[in-house]
């Protein structure tokens, strides 16, 4: 099935791919784990209701994407900024001056997906404000505390709403709708956290998915290894998202009040065709293409599929914040999560996890009587480049950054 | 199948039914309708879902059950409380207090359910809101208004969400859990809203099941007919349950915020046994006790089960507020609908709104074997006192109620 071209003139996604690959020393793909953890989280979900509601056990046939064999890597990337988070918290938060202007404290989740890890991630902010509150000498103060989570209007809600924890110490809403965009009233949140959801586009860029334009993107589903006016079409479309999300939110803190970004990234003069991400899109997308190849889809279908998903540099990110000027910047770091590859990650579970965030926008444009061949093509071609799973770091990284809204009087 | 028993001596639901029935001039059931609207709606959403995830056309066969055909009843209860809610908020929202303490406007819909019934109520209620503002000469200031749907948990939040009203001009979150509770921060709410919901009981009085109490309620499904002791278990209820709710509701709204509750009664001085809501449900009581007689049903199951369900007096709930002592009435009438019946309220109508708001309860007591063969045995009852659907009122009513949060200052 899966060869890696060697005619150096034939300038495919594969041989893009397999000159990546040869370049590169590449890990265990953490980051990629980390990158779709919540899309994962959220797909899982979506099959384990789908059994329970439809009553018929062998429907799809997919209990090997149980969300309990799947949590594993989602609680590692809650865990590897929790001290980050904790700390920026003890350090920045103005808390006299937010207790002073605004009550309860009321936090947003973006992205939060159906849980849990979007409820660890808020008990472990509320448990920092609380210290900070002790530490300040305002612990007699009685605090309350309000946390909304916020996803699509399609996220599963009602499962979300169904699994929050019992032991919870605050009051909690749900907020259906797209974060590029407002979503809360005016100077009504005093700390908002987003971790791997920024990293989706509000849409592919036009001009990619437009034959006409001299931007289309033929033959591949990604701009990891197209030319440099796909990339920059991306690029523009994620500068102008972040534009959109940081207006809104400048407009819904509180002056003072944090907002914690977590998203997946790549190191500054890193080039995109190196991601080890963008290099795994650019595989599922030379398997779409065999598919074309022998009939199984069509190939102008997958000229017109784009995943609309980018990956920004440290530097482009501080570029952004300052250009839009409501925020300071209190922390930018890269984050490299050393987890050890302990041997369970093979290019089956690699697959799956890939499948698990990913088939619902495959779906979406493509039909769902091809994803399985689709996915058993991907793993075939992963387990012929195993050394995929096994080297020693990933050309990309985890973005963190704290910024705190600047004082509007 | 139906016979209204003749036998004097032999006090039976079905006697106390047809005694009550012969001395009752009873009308259309316009009451019993608004009663159940809520819950209609809410059945009708779970069954309009379950066919459309389903996608087996034919499973349950209830295309008869469509929200289209059953949701006019539902916009003329709203309707009918939709004047009384925009006078009152003009005539008793102290706007220079509350604009001057509290921003944004904050709305609280208690009880929910998966709309659209709703999004009218609280569109009428910020369109009111608005208006005063202007009225004061308050228009200059921007203001934004923030709404919280409440309901149960096991509501249905993804349909009401994805129904939302795409030209709604308010900010919105989801908050499930009972409002037997707290929900909402403190000093967080401006204006509560609650309409047919109030009167579904926390929970059914624990002694009415209970077999060795001398206030077991046997053979009935409801207090309508029932002793002395058994109507006083459940109005026991209602009072704390109300209490509760009061308590809550004084600790989340502002002081001066307003609240509106809409939920069926019966007049003072008129006997629980003469409420027409409460003799449909003897009825359908009766139906359960005949299918036990022949072995559809177990007696036993029969007696240990009944509905949570309560109606006040209006002097009830004014003693109840003043108990509680945190609000001041603002206003409390009884609105009988007057809706003429067009003719289109047959016994099978009748028989379709009650099915559609009790059979989650009953199926989770009963199962749902027997649910055709129940609401059949109902509808062909219902048709023997066909007088029941054409008489001239009602034995019922609609509370309203405004209330003010006292100042705490």
């Amino acid at each position: 099935m899966f060869q890696l071209s060697s005619h150096e003139g034939f300038a495919s996604p594969l041989l893009e791919l397999k000159q990546a690959l040869r370049l590169l020393p590449i890990n265990k793909l953490n980051l990629f784990q980390f990158v779709f953890e919540r899309e994962r989280e959220r797909e899982m979900e979506v099959e384990k209701i789908g059994v329970t509601a439809d009553a018929h056990p062998m429907t799809g046939g997919d209990g090997q994407y149980s969300y309990t064999k799947n949590s594993y890597y989602q609680r590692v990337g809650i865990n590897a900024s929790k001290e980050m988070v904790s700390e920026e918290i003890s350090k920045k938060l103005d808390i006299k001056h937010i207790s002073s202007t605004s009550y309860p404290f009321r936090i947003a989740d973006l992205g939060c997906s159906v849980g849990p890890n979007t409820f660890f991630a808020v008990q472990n902010i509320i448990e920092a404000v609380e210290l900070k509150y002790q530490t300040e000498g305002l612990s007699s103060c009685i605090l309350e505390f309000q946390v909304f989570f916020n996803d699509h209007v399609s996220n599963d809600f009602n499962t979300l709403f169904g699994s929050l924890p019992a032991d919870r110490r605050y009051f909690m809403a749900g907020v259906p709708g797209s974060f590029y965009g407002r979503l809360f009233p005016e100077g009504s949140l005093d700390f908002v956290h987003s971790s791997y959801a920024l990293q989706w586009l509000s849409k592919v860029p036009k001009e990619v998915t437009d034959k006409s334009s001299p931007v289309y993107n033929k033959g591949k589903v990604h701009y990891t290894s197209a030319s440099k006016e796909v990339i920059e079409a991306y690029s523009t479309q994620f500068a102008k998202d972040m534009g959109t999300f940081l207006s809104a939110r400048a407009t819904e803190l509180v002056s003072g009040g944090l907002m914690v970004l977590i998203l997946p990234g790549l190191p500054n003069r890193i080039p995109h065709s190196e991601s080890t991400a963008g290099m795994l899109f650019d595989l599922l997308g030379s398997c779409l293409m065999d598919m074309a190849k022998i009939g199984l889809t069509d190939e102008a279908k997958v000229d017109s599929f784009n995943f609309p998903f980018y990956m920004a540099s440290p530097q482009e990110l501080e570029d952004l914040v300052e250009r839009n000027g409501l925020f300071s910047i209190e922390r930018l770091e890269q984050v490299i999560n050393v987890t050890r590859n302990t041997g369970a990650l093979t290019e089956q579970s690699c697959s799956m996890h890939l499948r698990a965030a990913l088939q619902g926008i495959i779906k979406e444009h493509f039909g769902s009587e091809n994803i399985d061949e689709l996915f058993d093509r991907f793993s075939e071609k992963l387990g012929r480049s195993s050394y995929l799973l096994n080297a020693d770091y990933t050309k990309g990284t985890q973005l963190f950054i704290v910024l705190k809204r600047k004082m509007t009087d």
